[in-house]
């Protein structure tokens, strides 16, 4: 999945939400939308009636003096998705799109995101809402800076904020005389009422042992030995991330669609495991298996989760140096802990620690991709039979290859929501086809597919894009020269820990040479049952240094807007390369394991070195997913595999001269022996 | 000239220091170094007494209660080069390598330095002085930490001090209970007194028109627009560097080695021009031409250079707002502009503007670089001859080139200390020979040249490596390893506006494929009779994105540690690439005019599209250097550049294995028909 929608590291999103232009939003055949210019003004049905809400919050407002009230889109955690009780700029505005803020004033109430999203919040926002077709902090303190009298105090929820976004809001409001206030008592909340969805209660249940890359105490024991060789001598380590608490631990539970995570933070000191969370989740034996009844230093203390505020701002009273990740901790722990008493890092030691798998978490993550590949290749074979019956669309696609993967073992859903886009849908980047709004697949239409799976051993996340009729000759070029770009990555050969962002442009030189790119990022972390968009590997400026042990997707694309989209996605395992001359150099393994479409490649653009690297790697399906579909007696499948694997080989113009040279030489020598 | 030791960008230099890691210095055979350790101590005849003006330092630090005093290696200008009479750190320790920080305390002194220079600082050094070899705040602060009192006061003169330093000193100390104190009369100066060289007199002229780009005054409105576009709204651009002075004015002199600069700064505002420098150093003529007797939006109004800290805090006082460049303005400026009153940008729109070059500044360059390839190629022919005899070691050599570029046209002297080195002194980065300490050069070793010229139209930098015997294979493999990293950046199309950091790595990836690389930087910018190391061009993470106009310098190396150095550098110029599809695309046009070393070329190591681009680099070469050789009636030369730019080609294996299946056929045919 390209990372643009990047919940687990927010600043990503407006980098990438630019960086992809704003693409028109697609007519899908249904834009309903409203109409506040008429009167009375026209709401479709989708609409929802946010009057009563707004009335009341503004009432909250009242009561803590506020002009204004931002209401962002995330969680407490900085999440990538989140639970249906966070989201609360979706009940205050009626509007449902994962990523736009809100803010309302006593007289007015605005939303602002990116054109994602811009016919969406039309068909369900009322006219109480102002659209604006914006991101960033800026637009919207300029609007607040119109809206709201000088000495107005505009009111956030920490929690929701990041140490990033509060700081941007602080500079952007800075000498404005409008005065930023944390208020941790969330006003949409108070005012959503019976009506908010329950928190979450299902249990939360400890990984099996076979699925796990270290215990947690080992875990625990490396980490505290990081805080003891840390030179700021940090005393504790503050855990904010919802996959830092569930790898830490071995522990997963379903709060979040898609990441199988629970509610929680962590406060490891030297001598003491604090967990926040809710404690009536745990069974006995998850208990026991936490030593959750001692207070010694491999006892895992229960605590309650909306204790963590209060209980970090008594830890900070003490002696105390406290290490967090700043990308991802909210302003509302970083608010209580003295500056002199932080230990800033960008990550933190179990986030830097989770990104380097080791041999078993490999093993395990290698495994589910195998499985992953069966699901994959057994829905494009459903495709190739069904797409010319005319009896697939985008949404059916989507839930036929969800089903696919929901039959291979240790399944646990899909881990995103599968991108299933045809024709022009394709060059949307982040676009999901619903029931209702969706295209019919065609043999006429390139079709692409970017989906992932969560499995107990592994998360998975792999693209591809395919043509089942003839595709244009720009559109093999095109389609072709990502494969290029995807090959030339992966196969680079660069010195260990050398940074994703000095080597992402390999990516994209193909494409580059013939005036074409694309304007998302190349690459993602991914997770063992964990995030599919795992900070902080990646390929972007702030990524860490590649390291042995991690896994990044490689994804190049090329979008042809209002015509049609190609990505192809593989995930990799960076691995030791052999270089002629001893040193510490790194390459990719890809661990995807299913084939390009070969009716989209034109062979005669491929150098000779990239063409037998598409052959070893088909060679590698072959070994790897062959005996798999063999083994689960899929004949068709298996058939398929071979078709789609055989070595392919370039008209080579060389070989096409010299034959001919040998063929006129031949007819020479004939004519003169004759 | 390897960007690493960055004068113009002190900040890289630590970088580059660090990633060359730290090579041994070479034994040169004469190393006469000092022995504290035996009583009396041993000290060559090299080393100074530095007793005396230890003792007057230290009554100086008494007066102003001071426990310690640093001592940088920079101007109040951040400038790669320094004048004489800024040799501060050289005169109080006696050491005049070209980096290094020297501390004194009441009882102890220390100088930091890389170690490039640790056998001169133990041949310049008397006992007084320790020699800690590392470079860096960390370490100094360190050592600070345990031989000064706690509520000790260490003293710096803040213009010697960039923005980034004093920040990392004040971050290192804080909360030690030490406290860092400005103090703007340098104490080493009250103590150099009489012995200090005199601060420049040399006239200040302004440039014929022929070798400017654009007057002054279209500069000046140029800047005044930039200002007025600006949404901070700054009411004046201060210029703290001295190339910014010299381009805005189109004025040179000759305070620095190597750059033809004078002592400067500039107030620029929306209804003024004033120029702080020493009034005395220009002619009638050139207050003329800055029309400096008026007080008016176009009148430059010449004040004292001892004047510029007053004036600007006077300044400062009013309701005002300064636009700064931070990376080389010094904390003895930035100190007295309130914080709400800075518009603080990396680079100041002088430094930013400058790095893109008009048609005109562009022909200038490129004119330069004709004639600087003649030089070049003079010294290459004339060392064919001459180095078999064993008659040129690397300083006579240096002394050759230097004086091959006098003797062209426009010539102003080097553009740098030349880089001569020979054998295994080509693997020092920054080698340059003494004439006493050198290697004579030989048939048997490969020599690296860097060496560039200040001409009046424009600065040059060329780096050429050459072996005159039998290479090794490894050398042969290294050298085309190395050529096919110039060569594969210096095709490369890419999308305007693209950072450096992110192409960089085509200039690296021939050598990762074998396990090699190099530790120094890939390019940096330079000027039309400036810096030869122009900021903010270059292929660093913080260079700019790269604009059509730009010159960069695109050099790649191989150095085996004691054994021998490859470097290949080229200038070339930014332009527009043609692409298939129409699109923003940039590559660059290389305007360095020398062929590489034939002898050291692998052609088979070459992609067919690197060897076509060499040739066609060769054809263009022929084409602007060839006439120049004829016209100056250069046959030995025009004869010499014939030869090595003959086109190559490789024994393809393509054609190689036709010919064999060939061969074979027809004698099968022949045998049949028998």
């Amino acid at each position: 999945m390209a990372p643009a929608h990047w919940g687990c590291c927010p600043w990503l999103v407006l980098l990438c939400v630019c960086a992809w232009g704003h693409p028109k939003p697609v007519n899908l055949g249904k834009e309903d939308v409203r109409n506040c210019s008429t009167n009375p003004p026209y709401l479709p049905v989708t609409v929802v009636n946010t009057t009563a809400r707004l009335k009341a919050l503004r009432q909250q407002m009242q009561t803590q003096n506020l002009s204004a009230y931002i209401i962002p889109d995330t969680d407490a955690h900085m999440s990538e998705y989140v639970g249906k009780y966070d989201e609360r700029r979706a009940w205050i505005t009626g509007f449902t799109g994962s990523a736009g803020t809100a803010v309302v004033t006593m007289g007015k109430a605005a939303v602002w995101t990116d054109s994602r999203y811009w016919t969406q919040a039309e068909r369900q926002m009322d006219c109480n809402w102002a659209l604006h077709k914006e991101v960033g902090t800026v637009p919207i303190v300029t609007w607040l800076l119109a809206e709201i009298p000088a000495g107005g105090f505009v009111g956030f929820d920490p929690f929701l904020f990041s140490i990033d976004t509060w700081d941007s809001y602080e500079v952007a409001l800075e000498g404005s005389n409008r005065v930023l206030v944390s208020i941790t008592t969330n006003l949409v909340d108070l005012v959503w009422g019976s009506e908010r969805p329950p928190l979450p209660s299902q249990p939360i249940y400890a990984l099996q042992e076979a699925f796990i890359g270290s215990t947690w105490q080992e875990k625990v024991s490396d980490i505290r030995s990081q805080m003891q060789k840390h030179q700021e001598a940090p005393t504790a380590v503050l855990l904010s991330a919802l996959d830092e608490t569930a790898w830490l631990f071995n522990l997963r539970s379903y709060d979040i669609p898609y990441n199988p995570f629970f509610r929680s933070y962590v406060l490891l000191t030297d001598s003491s495991i604090r967990l926040f969370t809710n404690k009536s989740r745990f069974s006995a034996e998850t208990l026991r298996y936490l030593n959750s009844s001692c207070t010694g230093p491999m006892c895992v203390q229960l605590e309650d989760y909306g204790q963590v505020r209060d209980s970090i701002q008594a830890y900070a009273a003490g002696d105390v140096r406290i290490w967090i990740g700043t990308r991802y901790t909210t302003y509302g722990l970083y608010e209580v802990i003295p500056e002199e008493k932080l230990v800033a890092d960008y990550y933190s030691p179990v986030m830097m620690t989770k990104a380097v798998k080791n041999s078993k978490e490999q093993a395990l993550l290698k495994a589910s991709h195998v499985r992953d590949a069966v699901a994959v290749i057994r829905y494009l074979v459903w495709l190739e039979k069904n797409v010319p019956k005319g009896t697939v669309n985008e949404f059916s696609g989507a839930e036929r290859v969800d089903q696919l993967r929901g039959e291979e073992q240790f399944s646990s859903g899909p881990s995103f929501q599968t991108i299933s886009a045809s024709g022009l849908n394709a060059a949307l980047a982040h676009y999901s086809p619903t029931k209702e709004l969706n295209r019919k697949l065609s043999s006429d239409e390139i079709y692409l597919l970017d989906s992932g799976g969560q499995y107990w051993d592994g998360t998975t996340d792999i693209t591809r894009t395919v043509h089942w009729g003839t595709p244009s000759a720009f559109q093999k070029e095109a389609y072709t020269r990502v494969l290029m770009g995807n090959i030339d990555l992966s196969r680079l050969v660069f010195p260990a820990t050398t940074s994703g962002g000095m080597v992402e442009a390999f990516a994209r030189r193909a494409l580059w040479d013939v005036g074409l790119n694309y304007g998302h990022g190349t690459g993602h972390g991914i997770g063992n049952f964990l995030c599919v968009h795992e900070l902080p590997v990646g390929f972007h400026y702030n990524s860490i240094g590649i390291t042995k042990g991690m896994f990044t997707s490689i994804e190049p694309g090329y979008y042809e807007d209002g015509e049609f989209g190609i990505r192809l996605e593989d995930v990799a395992l960076v691995v030791d390369a052999k270089t002629k001359y001893p040193g510490n150099y790194l390459t990719f393994e890809v661990v995807s394991l299913v084939p390009y479409d070969r009716n989209l490649i034109d062979v005669n653009l491929l150098s000779p070195e990239q063409l037998q690297h598409l052959n070893r790697y088909y060679q590698t399906i072959r070994e790897k997913i062959g005996p798999e579909l063999q083994r689960r007696q899929l004949p068709e499948e298996f058939a398929w595999l071979q078709k789609h694997t055989e070595p392919l080989s370039a008209r080579a113009p060389g070989t096409a001269s010299c034959t001919s040279v040998m063929a006129a030489s031949i007819l020479a020598i004939l004519s003169w022996r004759a």
